[in-house]
């Protein structure tokens, strides 16, 4: 974690109050828990894409996605507790309303992905994907990228590049990088589809055989490559020509962040046989899908058990219910699209002056910023003081990468033209400032 | 599951309405997602241990552990509206409500347990504790029961044999016969126990090391069964005597349903290293913990990452802080201790003139009833009658154990003593019916 908050370091930066809290929380959470930025934010309040602190301090949020359609969203809270007060409980029982979300819900993919399995998380759901993809083809070997992270389970954690060598992959795993459109150019869409297939050349090879490609369709954790529409289509036919499925994971590009289409996938395919997510979905509320044919889904329950006991429990689909209202009623896809571009092309502007800025890539509400290597700190090392400093002037973002170098912009659907702006100037000047400051760490 | 509608039997039993919403239920839910029921009941309202379909009908809950403070508990409902009103975010931000949550759900929990961690389900807090368990020991066998249930991810997949031999074990899972009181009486607990040594040795034998017991402490799917207090504790010992780590899965028992204390391991002993917990804990929002010794959490977290997104979310720590507050405030414990006794008492006296009802026992408001193998029919087989025709009278159980005989009545903790009289007033007649009818499938 790029941005993480070393206990060891000044808590002197924080009030007596928020120390308090500070030293009551690693009692009871620990180091399994650790915080965002040099100064930790304490959020007590939130609307829109602004958080306030326990002091009052206003914040603007460039990188929550959690709460898509703004925070402390009021229809959010009204859907949840009229829910509430009325029933919440399990999808054994018949239930009008997790069967009304989940035609909705379906209708916002491509035909033939036609059911839906509601879970609690993006990692229950990918978890479950994987297990599907491995019956399907009865194979076992899985392909992901350099960098990928697909959550937490274990299955996931063996997964999940990004976790570190501590934390092994799997045997059947094999690791292919990213389609790196800064490094290789217009070719990476090809280049990404033939380490597909190599993998599952090697996979086969090693008697493990190919089950599936499981890819986050902007390459979040890898450093944000939105690349041209398309760029993931030769990776998907690879896949499916080498008897592989497509799982694509939209936890972080879906729900309309990339502007113009509702997931991540269709900027580049509907050439794929299942999709996941969660962040997003609920306001805050825990939720996760997977959407998959019948053929598969049909299938899998025919020699399996699956209960999900919160699984589409009718608090978190009122949720989910009053967000998609929202995208729909405010055109928040529109917004993503009109003030993404704004976004992108302001900072592709202020990158055209700054030495210490290599690239600046984006698909609406998703920005990657990456720093370049100069002689005196690496890209991380920049990114890292960038996210600081942001922070002290009460702009909240993150970063990604292979090595922490990338900019992670990626704020509320509902972040506006004025919040756009405001951005920008911001980030001209505090990038102005760490220019000039050079390299003192 | 025992009582699963099929959806080729006749759905003329349901309303013109209903069948439409199963047509379209299927279309989008599929069949990964089976209804309760030979006639499904279509839930639109609930309040304490009271349901309503969309016929206005009125339904004795006494199978929902879910609610564990009531249907539709305004208190839980109000809190969460006043959260989702103020902010909903994750854990790398510091907020004060999950610290003081944190602080009150640990004081529930012996000296020694001192760091939660959060989910968004049982099924994601097991799938940590086993991996904790496994780095902690260098070893990767786990025993469980027979019949034992932990979850839904592809890991505990292969740690539940109750999902049947289509679904396999982990190649280092162990199994072993649950403590039967019923069938081995009073030395039930020593047979575990040696069981658990000997299952520990055999993984040894295999070079793959012992590392956990994983254990429901009521042994819900194994078939209920509370014993006398202490009947886990010569396993939880041997258990450590072996090298391995006790990881108490309380989804079930625990929270104050076995009445007196508030988790189910405490009954036996306090000689556990984890507990896991999901269901009953935030009134049906999504959440789950596990407890542990600092050591263990601080340890791993140094070789590991783990962050769950969703998993504290301010949302389900308010619901499930309203769910304390009705626990305390409303003596539940104490309830779940006085009813369960009442109806304990109550079945009993009705089973001693039943020739088909073989055992009786329980603990607070968990009880399992074990019907007989009898001339006519299983065990498994009355059960599944006694299920359905208490559900034709508006009274909602279910039933579990290897072959599904034994009835399992575990009502929302505020089931109180009128609920209690109405339940085995309604339960004596369907007993008297099922059996005068005979064996007539």
């Amino acid at each position: 974690m790029v941005n993480r908050f070393d206990p060891a370091s000044a808590p002197s930066a924080l009030s007596a109050a928020d120390r308090r809290l500070l030293d009551r929380r690693r009692a009871v959470l620990g180091d399994i828990y650790p915080l965002f930025y040099d100064k930790p934010v304490h959020v007590v309040r939130g609307s829109g894409a602004r958080l306030w602190d326990a002091e009052g301090n206003e914040y603007l949020d460039a990188y929550n996605n959690v709460p898509a359609v703004g925070h402390a969203n009021p229809r959010v809270a009204e859907a949840v507790r009229r829910q509430l007060t009325q029933v919440n409980t399990h999808t054994r029982y018949l239930n009008e309303s997790v069967v009304a979300y989940a035609e909705r819900f379906l209708a916002t993919h491509p035909a033939g992905l036609d059911r839906v399995v509601f879970t609690n998380s993006g990692s229950e759901a990918n978890d479950l994907a994987v297990s599907i993809a491995q019956w399907r083809t009865g194979a076992q070997g899985v392909v992901v990228t350099r960098n990928a992270y697909h959550g937490t389970t274990r299955l996931l954690s063996g997964l999940s590049p990004e976790n570190g060598p501590r934390m092994p992959l799997h045997p059947w795993v094999r690791v292919v990088d990213a389609p790196d459109t800064f490094r290789h150019g217009p070719r990476a869409g090809t280049v990404f589809a033939e380490s597909v297939r190599a993998a599952a050349e090697d996979l086969r090879r090693h008697g493990l055989g190919f089950a599936a490609l499981l890819v986050d369709t902007i390459l979040s954790t890898d450093g944000i490559f939105p690349g041209e529409p398309g760029l993931l289509a030769e990776a998907f036919r690879a896949t499916r020509e080498e008897g592989g499925l497509v799982v694509a994971d939209e936890v972080q590009p879906g729900l309309g962040r990339l502007g113009g289409t509702m997931w991540g996938f269709q900027r580049h395919s509907d050439g794929i046989d299942m999709a996941t997510c969660g962040k997003p979905l609920a306001g805050g509320l825990p939720i996760g899908t997977l959407v998959l044919p019948e053929e598969l889904s049909d299938g899998y329950a025919q020699e399996h058990r699956y209960f999900n006991t919160f699984g589409g429990n009718p608090a978190s689909i009122a949720a989910a219910t009053a967000v998609l209202d929202e995208i729909e009623d405010r055109n928040l896809l529109d917004n993503a699209r009109r003030t993404g571009a704004q976004l992108l092309g302001r900072l592709t502007e202020i990158a055209a002056a700054s030495p210490i800025t290599a690239d600046v890539r984006g698909a609406g509400l998703f920005i990657g910023v990456e720093m370049a290597a100069t002689d005196g700190a690496d890209g991380g090392r920049w990114a890292r003081r960038m996210v600081g400093a942001l922070r002290d002037r009460r702009v909240l973002i993150s970063a990604v990468g292979h090595a922490g170098q990338v900019l992670k912009i990626r704020p509320p659907l509902v972040f506006d033209a004025d919040d756009a702006d405001e951005f920008t100037d911001v980030y001209a000047e505090v990038l102005a400032e760490v220019q000039n400051q050079g390299d003192t760490p």
